[in-house]
């Protein structure tokens, strides 16, 4: 253990150690722009290494920051020792004067009330207690400890789904509506698990799943491994994918607001405003006036469909998307209706 | 065999083999927006399904598309009844009265001179030929068999490798600087299978190689196959992703030449016109440029390092990029040298 560290202060960590916090420091506030001063951060805390990594390089920073720390562990209920887990993670916490948040759920239980798998009734449980803390702390923001291991994952995923660009890249590092922040997001798995070494901090509790009905599980364990076989600098290429998008992200979907929407709740993309577009924006602009009202993914090829129609000048051509929503072609551009609408 | 259909005609083919060539003629008017009227389209001809699929289709398009067709065989050498095979592809073609060039290699010895994987020299061995064929044939075409679980494997191959967006979603179907076209780039290997048995004809050598020493045979074997069991329209989506990037190439790799080089070569991009560009377009211009001045591809950090010396106008900084060219920060913008013009 690290007590002969504590309190743990940035300046007194062993060089490895500190150069793995100022790079986490440069990643929130360089790459992503971030000022958290003032700010709240809630760490969703596991007890595994990602997250004890997480918390500690947090930790250091938080003077640096200008944030204060809170965690939250959510017992899951699947292991018969998931409680003490759970009792440790909050003494781990609190061994560094961090506040932890304990709820316990029964996902088992979750799962089979929701028609979900265990991961995925997990996840959401984990989610909504979180969001509840959040709530009662205005401005706080949520902190989890995907690393760069993940974001390789999720890009394979992704890949796999038939996901487009820039979404291809994978996760964000920074999401404002659901104010999650990932600072590890571009730290490979092996950096925190070394960090954790230099401070001689063990990690509790190994969420990691392994088995294989997980679609997440085989991608670790089977697929990113060939990857890493085949190129074993694959995970900076995620990295650099990663980056690349987000620079992408800028040109490819201008952040131009949609226009208001009317008394029905439909949007109008003018015509004259989709015409002065090539078509590789016409379709996100597109996408996104869709996604604007509600839940529901447009298909790529039903977005082609609607863009032929608008080009065509097919006027009152309608197509239907994801949602119950519905787009109709006319002479003063694209309306975009919410589920129902059209035919209420 | 399908003597009964010959001379093949589109009009007396069964709908579904009809409805095959439509797609590709389909494909390269409608899509790649190609007039073929006049030219000479040389088809690199292994016997295999895929060119096998491609040549009956060009056959049967050929009086709608305007095209004349003539084929190349190469015999690598690599199997005793390798001559036997070349002889039976040769024979094949003039059943379709289309001229066949037959030449014999030894990709072995090749492969041992060149230092090269056998797989390696023969296709290059195979160009060779081909564009010696295609400069005694002005104007002419070479169209190859490439199909969409090519592009596919293509697309995994450059994800390991570490390949930026467009270039991620794989081989062009149409490349003008080598006269090179890939009419079933986006039809999937079964479809032209299925168009070989509607026929009733068969390939005559498959020269898809499983030896695992070989990176394509891994993904062909191996990885791809844990993709489609994942999404079982996966193909789908690597056509998606494909046309998704074709339509952001208008966007992120605008067609706008590269000013004229100095009388040593280099290339000055202006800071007036560098700096109106948001990153990821310039990023994209400093490529293009680099990519001008000969072989060798710059790296993304690389890059990203000389946008981050433009920005900061540390003039008189010098960065150095594969193929032995360089970059020089000015007042004036950036200039990008061939390779040692700096030094010399």
């Amino acid at each position: 253990m690290f007590e002969h560290l504590l309190p743990l202060r940035l300046q007194a960590l062993p060089p490895r150690a500190a150069r793995f916090c100022l790079g986490v420091d440069s990643f929130l506030r360089n790459e992503l722009g971030l000022d958290l001063r003032g700010r709240t951060l809630l760490l969703g805390f596991s007890g595994g290494p990602d997250s004890t990594a997480l918390l500690l390089a947090l930790h250091c920073l938080a003077p640096r920051l200008g944030v204060s720390l809170r965690a939250a562990h959510l017992d899951h209920g699947l292991r018969p020792d998931s409680a003490a887990e759970a009792g440790r993670a909050a003494a781990f916490c609190a061994g560094l004067g961090v506040e932890c948040a304990v709820r316990r759920v029964d996902a088992l239980a979750l799962s089979r009330a929701l028609g979900a798998g265990v991961e995925d009734a997990g996840r959401q449980a984990r989610y909504a207690f979180f969001a509840e803390l959040q709530d009662a702390a205005p401005g706080s923001l949520l902190a989890v400890g995907h690393q760069l291991n993940d974001l390789a994952e999720d890009q394979l995923m992704r890949q796999m789904r038939g996901v487009g660009w820039p979404e291809l890249a994978g996760m964000p590092a920074w999401d404002p509506q659901r104010r999650l922040l990932r600072p590890l997001l571009l730290s490979p798995r092996r950096a925190g698990l070394a960090f954790l070494r230099a401070l001689g901090a063990e990690s509790y509790a190994d969420p990691a799943n392994a088995d294989p009905a997980n679609l997440r599980n085989r991608v670790r364990v089977q697929i990113l491994p060939l990857f890493l076989r085949e190129n074993p600098s694959y995970l900076d290429h995620a990295a650099r994918l990663w980056r690349l998008a987000a620079m992408d992200r800028e040109v490819l979907e201008p952040a131009a607001p949609l226009p208001a929407p009317g008394p029905d709740g439909s949007v109008l993309l003018p015509r004259t405003e989709l015409e002065a577009l090539p078509q590789a924006l016409r379709l996100r602009r597109m996408k996104a006036a869709l996604e604007s009202l509600g839940p529901g993914q447009p298909l790529f090829a039903n977005l082609l469909r609607l863009d032929q129609a608008f080009c065509a000048r097919r006027s009152r051509a309608v197509l239907q998307f994801p949602g119950r929503k519905a787009a109709r072609v006319g002479r003063a551009g694209i309306r975009f209706f919410p589920a129902n609408a059209l035919t209420a």
